[in-house]
């Protein structure tokens, strides 16, 4: 069986958010799965020398207008938030907790919390906030507590960030099909094309 | 009749080189025609505070894969030239002066010189090399390079500049409907789209 598809992504990326929507189908498609992988963009900006794309002049209002035209167009819910771009930390650290154990569930995580920030225009910047919205998904917000400030979870976010970069991952949502690099909600079919052709 | 289209492009950009190949085409699909015209990002960026795709870590090496995979979707003639970013002034200028007497016949040689650039490879930053692609679409080159030294074409030149981005453009290809903004060559699916549609 071939490989899962990897699609990482950053909590305060609304293109990640829409990417988020998709991905799982689009790769059933095809018969693959999906790893999803979140990541620190604000780290890798630091190597990239980038800014958070909604901070720049004339980008950012473009950005603003952009994700709300995509989100009338896919249907789905959509309120930008009031404060962004939003910490991913803590966000960030509930999922690869609960992936060490089961990476469904850790992605039931990331959806709620990807619905609930970018669906509703929750802040979910802090630790309680996002022990509540992951202890929707069945889980006991106390042990989501722990989970996050567990070592091996900080260190496994890191490390995933550091990966990233090594994988030449610059932006969210990013998308590898083996090593062919996909940036952008906007690559979506291509990486459809890619999948259904094995490349060209 | 409808207003035309407001095609916005740098010949520094890969990008705008395919949505030049399509734009005009896609257009005409729903009626409409396109106004070129030709920018220099450069200054744009010292507004937005961005850099050149190209020179970013990671971002720039993607760049470079991704342009030579659209190049192979499309079938079209590409090349990576040696050396980019080009400094597009002669080039716009040459542009902005045809275009006063005949905007057909200025896309002509913005064709030609995106052409000579991402389709061979070629630097199309100096003047006489720009007066000789554009001589090759009929022209007078000695005219031509007279044109490029023109204070009114110049002066043009600054004034779409600044134009664009009081207009909000701030990347190449940039596409307007209206007052409709679509950024990068990615959007042209949904500049079809909402063409189509009369928006969403």
């Amino acid at each position: 069986m071939a490989e899962p598809i990897e699609f990482y992504f950053d909590f305060a990326s609304p293109y990640g958010y829409f990417a988020s929507l998709q991905i799982d189908a689009l790769a059933a498609k095809h018969g693959r799965t999906v790893t999803w992988r979140p990541v620190l963009l604000g780290a890798i900006f630091k190597v990239t020398g980038m800014k958070p794309n909604l901070q720049q002049p004339l980008r950012g209002e473009y950005l603003q207008h952009d994700a709300t035209r995509i989100a009338r167009l896919l249907r789905c819910p959509f309120t930008f938030p009031a404060s962004t771009p939003v910490n991913p930390v803590a966000a960030s650290r509930a999922y690869w907790w609960r992936f060490a154990e089961d990476p469904e569930s850790a992605k039931a995580i990331a959806r709620a919390l990807y619905h609930a920030h970018w669906g509703e225009g929750r802040d979910i910047g802090d630790a309680d906030t996002v022990a509540e919205i992951a202890g929707s998904t069945g889980l006991d917000p106390t042990a989501v507590s722990a989970g996050l400030q567990d070592q091996a979870v900080k260190d496994r976010l890191r490390a995933e960030t550091d990966r990233a970069i090594e994988r030449g991952v610059f932006g969210s949502p990013f998308v590898l099909v083996g090593d062919e690099p996909f940036w952008g909600w906007d690559r979506l079919d291509m990486v459809d094309r890619w999948l259904a052709t094995g490349g060209w």
